[in-house]
């Protein structure tokens, strides 16, 4: 058993949910991942907390203080992030759930989720730059060309390379079928590139030999909208076929944005074909086409489900590693006496034995704990998929996956904000100093309900999309899992019985809302409330994680135990019942919103 | 009617509450404000949106970006503060509601918080110099000598001196009882004084003349704890008899706080009697009693009930001007189309047509302008209290400003937080970026639950002190008068009728918790969720001020109110239910938080 008392993240947590949980060494019983076992395991997640703590937690605050600057040419980062991103490619960590065949470790998804923990709540500005490269090499692995992956991937895989997702534009963030940049077949079968990009993470700097930036662009044939997108390859350098590092290619910066957090990830507005280089004589940046024409949205937004859950576990650990500070803090700090104690020349005591205080870090450890219960079961359910047996299972699995990805993105961006600003108020006014990472926690957590598809994105990708869009059968299918922790909670009596009452209402409830939204035979009226929607099935969805957990728990004894069985009690006392008044709204077909004219504000 | 469409507040919707509203013209019929008239108001009104305007929301900006600095002896702020708040002096602008026989104009307090609301939406930062000022003249004109008013006051009134409210310690911060800071009595009646002080706004700067400090220390015969804590007059420089600036006392920097938002406001750590100066010679800071030994605690109370209303507004009007800047950018900003639209090469549409954004933005209307009402009509109580008629009235009316004090601090810092957020939510990463005001305003708003008291003891002081402390009665009386404004509703019939019905359910049934609490006859118990009290209150109390605002509005036609119409709709569709599952919990007499153990986390 782990005894770290890391601030960064909960090792004792990590490995409740992983092996007495989410039972990670049965996967070794599927030929995948056969290789691994437990000591791999804990060997691999004991490094990544190393490194974490040794080279990540250590530039946090510098990398918010002394963000990237733009001087008219270059970036210039803190040289602190390129050595710790160095120190993950050595470590192969860039690989981990990649086949073997492609030079990766073939770690499980869970596995790799928890590793990915340790660096995100560590500093997610410099994680940023990693797993964006992994997001655009997973792109590639899927849909480029063999000479593609040789030329672009496999440097990124081994840190030499970085990678970005060039999506957005000026006038087009959320409605990226509004796309303009376009895309001139030239010659010799590439493509000059010719456009403003925006939001562009990791869009310039001086780490590593290259940038493969991985651009959505229209073709003069193509058809308007989100079906007339294409993806190419954009790369800062040109590479030669040996390799080598040639030509600059025609990219460059209108300039960088000046955020509110996530300040050590620089955000750029990336201008090509501007003119500022001109590759081989000739305007335009150099592009290569990725898969077909006019199917580039499509492709992106595969790596962008991978991205949803990759930004759900950065908004959970932004808060994980908040509570864990905050709780150190009460521990120590002492203030005020207890309600009781008449005396006043008694010794202070510590915050923590405040009842308030209490709340507020048993709230936080409920959100944290139940944010990151769902991160790691949708990257088990990413393992499911990839093992599954028959095409009905790999089905099956690939619906839940779809249902709970918006979730796992915007719940633990939104109740992570709360989260957030919980560990400041631990701290009172010192919280508010930048004397303390809470303060710049909370800044980063801002972004989660924004990048990535908005809070609001989600919610009509849940609600239209992911429930009705498929007829109600995936929201079925999450019921039946639900239903069958149900089952094994009853089972045990007690709180977890009663919880698991309260659950199974909860959720047909939410059957019958859902059936009533369907009925209403307007589309608007649909989706007139999805957000509120989104929120009620992401608190049941979450209310049920913590079921899972209990049932885990079952009757082990001991403090951890005994913390996991007080949030659950928390989770089910104080904030499933949050979902009633929303289940309420929504049946009510409420059409407030919908009704508010723009000259009544 | 005003036409202003300034992004700082609403005239509009200030003149509404007012004059629509609160009936302040009727007020004249008291002799006290007898001199004054709704043409006198306009102008006043209107001469703040101007200097509002033309010298706060100017530097808004610039004193966020470029925060004051300590060189180890000046404190140094950007020169646009100190301009601003000459202006503000020249104008005769502290002295509002002060008697005319001291020098003021004697205007209804529910007029002049219309009047600061203008500075406090405009610049919270550089508005927190002069009310700090007005807060530390105001408690002096109530308990200081003759000869203390004229030397300190009088020049803090002429915008000559500044003032600050030293209390805080860096052990003691919600526990003023366990300040140390010694008060020694010298031969010539002042005191020397000598300690640390913590969290100080406004503790050192270079405009005006002088600062005065009023500091809570303790004297050598003192009783422990909060019954031995007395009051003195700490000036930067001595003053003479005949009000000349003389010897500097011994006041110095320790250093300043580094803060997440509120930056224009310097923030220090100061010294009192650390030996950096020795006036007269003799060690220890010059101090000057104010009122009796070891009443000072009590004497702050009473102004920090006024500055709990004070945090209040900035609360509000932190969020109300946030809640404009977001509703202009959503009139303006063309992105996506609506739902029905199938046309992708049609035009996109301004945002505010997406009805998430529209819920967004009703929202944050719902919230500023609800919080807004409650804290108008916390001042116009102060009117009320300032001219009652005879003694039973004003005890009435002290009553219900007791119950409504921590609502009206801790409802708009909670909500406003969410409003603001919101604001960010509508312009997606613009609102991340420091291009826009957005995210200041939301840093901004995160002090609002800490000082002046924490939310947490808000809720203490509600339940324990304001309801519980006194049997109940003011609960009573504030649902006396929530009952009148529901006879009112429910004569109008149609929606406000309605939801008089779901305000005074409500109501009974807060009224039936109450009494559960107080028969647990366990203090622990009965206090153990006092924040959730505090919540359920604060959604009530809004809830009757948005139906006070719908009686108001009556039957009248037009953009305007049927905007007041929607977003009352909206606060009793959406935020009222919200207030079940708290009184729930209270009436379950949970003890999750309270039983929760230090070994768990």
């Amino acid at each position: 058993m782990s005894t770290s008392t890391s601030l960064i993240l909960s090792a004792r947590d990590l490995e409740f949910m992983l092996f007495e949980w989410l039972d990670v060494e049965r996967l070794s019983e599927r030929p995948r991942f056969a290789e691994h076992d437990r000591e791999s395991y804990d060997a691999l997640l004991a490094l990544c907390e190393r490194l974490a703590t040794d080279h990540f937690a250590t530039h946090y605050r510098k990398s918010d203080t002394e963000e990237p600057v733009f001087d008219g040419e270059k970036v210039r980062l803190i040289p602190e992030i390129g050595a710790a991103l160095e120190k993950l490619a050595e470590a192969d960590l860039l690989t981990l759930t990649l086949d073997e065949e492609l030079g990766g470790l073939q770690v499980p998804h869970v596995v790799a989720s928890a590793c990915t923990a340790w660096f995100t709540a560590a500093n997610i500005g410099t994680a940023a730059y990693a797993f964006l490269t992994v997001a655009n090499a997973r792109l590639l692995l899927a849909h480029g060309t063999a000479e593609q992956v040789e030329r672009f991937v496999q440097p990124m895989l081994e840190g030499r390379f970085f990678g970005t997702m060039t999506l957005s534009e000026p006038h087009a963030g959320s409605s990226l079928g509004d796309v303009i940049t376009r895309a001139v077949p030239a010659d010799d079968g590439t493509h000059r590139i010719f456009g403003s990009k925006m939001w562009i993470s990791g869009g310039d700097h001086e780490m590593g030999d290259n940038i493969v930036h991985l651009v959505l662009a229209k073709l003069p044939d193509a058809p308007a909208g989100s079906r007339g997108i294409s993806l190419f390859i954009v790369p800062k350098f040109l590479v030669g076929d040996d390799g080598s590092i040639g030509e600059r290619n025609d990219v460059a910066l209108a300039g960088i944005n000046h955020k509110l957090g996530n300040r050590g990830t620089v955000n750029t507005a990336p201008v090509f074909g501007g003119g500022a280089y001109t590759p081989g004589g000739a305007a335009g940046a150099v592009g290569y086409l990725v898969g077909e024409p006019h199917k580039g949205l499509s492709y992106m937004f595969h790596m962008m489900n991978a991205a949803r859950l990759g930004v759900g576990m950065s908004a959970t650990t932004t808060a994980y590693t908040a509570y864990l500070k905050s709780l150190d803090y009460a521990r120590t700090r002492p203030q005020g006496r207890p309600l009781a104690a008449a005396d006043p020349t008694s010794p202070q005591v510590p915050i923590i034995q405040h009842a308030d205080v209490r709340r507020m870090l048993l709230a936080q450890k409920s959100y944290v704990e139940g944010a990151m219960a769902l991160n790691l079961y949708c990257a088990r359910l990413l393992d499911e998929q990839a093992t599954a047996e028959d095409e009905a299972e790999r089905l099956a699995v690939a619906q839940l996956l779809d249902v709970l990805t918006p979730i796992a993105k915007s719940w633990p961006s939104q109740w992570g904000q709360e989260s957030n600003s919980l560990a400041i108020q631990v701290l009172g006014g010192s919280g508010y100093t930048r004397d303390y990472d809470l303060e710049a926690h909370w800044r980063d957590q801002r972004l989660n309900p924004i990048h990535e598809g908005t809070h609001g994105i989600q919610a009509l990708d849940l609600l239209g999309r992911k429930v009705l869009g498929g007829g109600g059968a995936s929201l079925l299918t999450l019921a039946g899992r639900m239903g069958e922790t149900v089952a094994r909670a009853r089972a045990l009596g007690g709180e977890p019985e009663s919880y698991a009452v309260a659950l199974q209402a909860m959720v047909d409830r939410l059957g019958e809302v859902t059936l009533g939204l369907a009925g209403l035979g307007d589309p608007e009226r649909t989706m007139a409330n999805a957000t509120v929607y989104l929120e009620a099935v992401g608190h049941v969805v979450v209310a049920w994680m913590w079921l899972e957990q209990l049932v885990a728990v079952g009757e082990r004894a001991g403090d951890f135990y005994d913390g996991k069985r007080a949030a659950a009690r928390y989770f089910f006392r104080w904030e499933l019942p949050k979902v009633t008044p929303m289940l309420d709204l929504l049946a009510s077909g409420d059409t407030t919103t919908l009704e508010m004219r723009e000259a009544w504000f």
